[in-house]
């Protein structure tokens, strides 16, 4: 039981408790992927959410940011966060309207972050942004320079308070409406890629 | 310009201002396009953030949950929100690994909701939120009885303080990296969906 995150008050998943998953697996998998979250913090007692890249670097998320990013500064100070990943996986049609729902698989992750600031930690997290948007990408192209390193927070935030909630397959009807004649399952979603897009030289 | 939600100090685009919009044109093209929103609120003066899936109707956003739901509850006592929406619509690969990016389009929405109470604009909003997974869907169903109603918790944000970014296009990189022999582009992502799959009667 070594590889489950210990539910707390905020993680433990209320509604629809059948479909928490708290064990690393899951969560790992879920986060590996995804490529955007949203970031939500308090501000001037406030909530604030604003999506950004990611992405899991072992046990922690990271994220980074032009240097003077807002997020990223209120999550640098310490601020806590809330943190949800979600893919959307399909539309799920029921014969009764109510029954109507999504399948999807979600991470919500409570902290604080801390930027990354050792000079070879920045890097390896640096990197690991990088090959997420395309593996071997790091080898081929320009490194960072000084000045790039110097205007780029990286924060990580620690996968300890973290649950998952996912659901699959197809619609729960209630009994009596399985008689309907009306066509019910599931319309797959996935985030697909299109043909690359060569960038015109400058 | 009566197409123009007034930026606020919160919604007023501060990184990239140039990737900005305001008017609502854009916004509810990107609001139409989306299924799932990320809601943020202050709970215990502690962020929450929770996915969830929605419909625009006129100038609101409509989500739905159990009535018992905990971020509807706090949402419908009129706890401010932040609720954001964002469309990933490619990976840009650049000629240095600080400019690589990604294509998105996002909104995100400040404000208070409340609860769609009036039997009949619940019907309308429970149909947009069925229409929306699939059109034409609500004509076919069974629609929802009197229990199911009121089981369901349907909650409206207005789009008042609402901003919108974008970015699009390929990498913009340094003048003196477009002489490296680095392919340099985009990578489109679109959410597509997959051959319906039935569901086998109960």
């Amino acid at each position: 039981m070594e590889e489950v995150f210990a539910p707390t008050e905020r993680t433990r998943v209320r509604r629809r408790p059948q479909r928490a998953a708290y064990d690393r697996e899951t969560v790992h998998a879920i986060l590996d992927a995804g490529l955007v979250c949203h970031v939500g913090f308090v501000e001037h007692g406030r909530p604030v959410v604003i999506p950004t890249a990611y992405v899991r670097l072992g046990d922690a998320l990271v994220v980074h940011g032009h240097s003077r990013n807002r997020t990223l500064l209120a999550a640098g100070a310490g601020t806590e966060l809330c943190v949800a990943v979600t893919l959307l996986d399909g539309l799920v049609l029921a014969r009764s309207a109510f029954h109507h729902s999504v399948n999807y698989r979600s991470v919500v992750i409570f902290g604080r972050a801390t930027p990354i600031t050792d000079p070879d930690r920045k890097l390896v997290a640096l990197r690991a942004l990088t090959e997420r948007i395309q593996p071997g990408r790091w080898a081929v192209v320009r490194p960072p320079t000084q000045q790039e390193l110097a205007a780029t927070a990286v924060l990580e935030l620690p996968l300890d308070e973290v649950s998952a909630k996912v659901r699959t397959g197809g619609p729960i009807d209630d009994a009596d409406d399985y008689a309907l004649p009306v066509w019910a399952g599931v319309i797959p979603l996935a985030l697909t890629a299109g043909a690359p897009i060569a960038d015109a030289p400058g």
